[in-house]
């Protein structure tokens, strides 16, 4: 029983620790301290809190529902199950309510978490990585604006013809170091500098070349945010950095062998989430919903999904149709034989 | 010719019934009273004749494109055009573009049941269910805003900023006693309190066990709804209620085997589809569309994609990609033998 | 060398002419004297400056990532590239940034048409088509917004609400021809009548059958178009065509095997695509983006996902699912063995 417990914590850390992709348990700690840290700074203890019971009831869900033992004990059922606990009460006031929404959201999350491994990764090999979360995170915050009993602070949403205008200077080189380090703290919703220090720390634990990936994502980003013309206030708080320090990370290290070549197919792949992150804030503007890492989530599907010796289908006719003639005609498949 | 019509007609009942997921043209005649009444008792009769013409367009296009003659026969190329007939003349006036909208509408939706069987399901062994009437449905309504032979009716679309906020009063016993029966009639876009009770005896009459869900799932929408604060007035037409009925049933009862277990992940489900519910009307606002049955659709997916034994993708290479090396690396695909 | 930059040159010309589904370099010479006979009408070269660059950076990313040879060759790598470099400019001011945009939009095309080709054509037969255009050419726009150092041109978003509404009177003869040519030069985003001309005499070089459906297309949504009270203007400068053209073409002559049944079929889509036109101009409007070829891609996978002898899921449990007792029920798939 003891042992039992034991197992359940260190799968609820290191689920902590695969937001980043990696499985250990000290990082994960690293994590809680670096979000207990922005909570003590802040004030706000809910976000805090909501991790620990967002990681905790979605680990619980995937145990009762008999999900892939070994999954769970590394704790991915538990990387999207934290991110929701700790983004609902980021974006919704403290109720009743909020409490029964972080639990029912982390459950239904580890849910979610099973049909994109049995969709996405079943059949096309692409890793659901946070997309659960942002799915899950999205229809959260959106549903609050319906219910009486739930509040969503922040911003009024904002139409596209609100958006910045016109170039801003650069930042000074302190901003710049803080800016490097927020980009990282707020893969976690976090805009605190010392956060984000600790979250890197508990990355270099885990591995080396994760956190050099790490660490170039969150420089690139900045660059080319600034760049751009990317709104000043929103790159100091690190909201242009988080999604492509994910990218840098899974493309460059996680989900290809690193080399040359993938290197340059992450740079391509990271600068493109910085675009991807100034379109999503666009588009999800009208719900109300912040973008959470889906900047991410789309460019890592798409960059991770191009299969060896597939092709586009040719401009001929597909063969299986229902309205094929039974004479057939080109395959349906593409694929070419090696 | 005759017995050919008979069929043709008992496929279009069967049709009315699969709405609920049953094969039962008694039950697809009770459903077709419950609608009559409605009309009858508001006067607008250009709803039911859209369900007739839809089912039957709907149907007789399967046929034409040589759909797979068993499915045809038990209705199930007939429930998302019946509801496509349905729900066009509820949200859009009357005119001659209306009957074009409907025709072409009904014809298109059992394409879109075809191509939804042949990804989702032929692939992913999710049920297309309504899917295909949501689809359709949005894109025929949002589209009648750009034409001027069409009038979209009701209410003009609302941001996430005007939502209700504030808890309401739970409303009294008679009430709560007409939302139970609403929650059922609304499946079928009725807000018509003994259209409801057509409708549950209809579903009893096929299967008590369907029933008993059906009943369950609206009495827990009622209780979430109302303890999130959800908007009094939507409650009060049964506008939370009819998708959480749909998810209740489908995941339950239908699509899994009854047990225990199931039970307690259909109430997770159910619940789940309010908060979705709530999302959707939402995030679907600013395009000028109700969400129909969207919020079953999405759960039910989320919920019975999850298969046996499969994993989500470890944080680790993708072996096939482009960028992989020769050497190899994990399998893509990471379903654990049994 | 010189032989391998004259089969670049002929890779990159005939991904011009496959955005019309051909494979012929004299075609795609044609489409470069539209796109810069229109330049040379407006005084603006942004446009084929950025198609040609857009062309050129995809085939070559696609080269450099090793995409499998012949598909290069063909220009099927290209298409998606070329629409990329002519549409940004056509909605975005020109600066530096914009040119670093078009590149990296470019590039990443060829990225996301790998991706498209690997998931809906590799498992599920459905060629991507322009969709890798639509959805990077969707978050480029989206992403001006964003930086200050790209400005959106055009009008500002319209909501669903301001629509036109009221029926318009039918164009004269002359117009009518106009918007003949128009619907078709559309495809490449040109408004200019004698581009629509070249256009249409490239395909027709290419296949005498492709030039006829593009032709039929064009005069369907027309007629479809003005029946239902489409707004004049947007009538007028072939918005309402371009997308049902390509509908026409790919659905009765590209992917499936003419026939009278395909004819019909391929009429069917043809006129779904201007209702879905007309829609999706609606439901992108919020994100302030065109909805460039959407219209047509959603239709054409709607039509062409369609396989013979599939049946959709009954309404019976899925087999396979995480929670089905070990007793198993009906199989997931409802393929029907022939």
């Amino acid at each position: 029983m003891a042992a039992q417990n034991s197992n359940f914590v260190t799968a609820s850390l290191k689920g902590a620790s695969q937001v980043f992709f990696m499985e250990n348990p000290l990082t994960g700690i690293l994590f809680f301290v670096a979000m207990a840290y922005a909570s003590y700074a802040s004030g706000v203890w809910a976000t805090t809190i909501g991790a620990a019971v967002g990681v905790v009831v979605a680990t619980l869900t995937a145990r009762l529902l008999d999900c892939d033992e070994k999954s769970v004990a590394s704790g991915l059922y538990g990387f999207n199950g934290i991110l929701v606990g700790a983004a609902l009460p980021t974006f919704i006031a403290v109720s009743p309510q909020l409490w029964v929404y972080v639990v029912v959201g982390a459950a239904a999350s580890t849910v979610v978490t099973a049909a994109f491994g049995a969709t996405l990764t079943g059949r096309w090999g692409i890793p659901g990585s946070t997309g659960p979360f942002v799915l899950t995170g999205w229809l959260m915050v959106a549903g609050a604006y319906s219910f009486g009993g739930l509040h969503v602070t922040g911003d009024a949403p904002r139409l596209a013809t609100d958006y910045v205008q016109g170039l801003a200077p650069v930042p000074a080189p302190l901003e710049l170091v803080q800016i490097f380090f927020r980009n990282i703290g707020q893969v976690y919703l976090l805009g605190n500098t010392i956060s984000g220090v600790l979250v890197l720390a508990g990355i270099f634990i885990a591995s080396i070349p994760a956190g050099i990936a790490t660490a170039a994502g969150s420089i690139i980003a900045t660059v080319v945010a600034i760049g751009m013309g990317a709104d000043p206030a929103a790159v100091s708080q690190g909201l242009y950095g988080f999604s492509p320090v994910l990218t840098a990370l899974a493309v460059g290290v996680v989900f290809l062998q690193p080399s040359v070549k993938v290197a340059l197919y992450a740079l391509l792949a990271t600068v493109t989430t910085v675009f991807v992150q100034g379109a999503l804030d666009v588009i999800v503007a009208p719900a109300g919903v912040p973008s959470f890492t889906a900047p991410y989530v789309l460019t890592m599907y798409l960059f991770v999904a191009p299969k060896k010796l597939m092709a586009p289908h040719p401009h001929k006719p597909v063969s299986d149709h229902m309205m094929a003639g039974d004479d057939g005609a080109a395959p349906a498949s593409a694929a070419k034989p090696a």
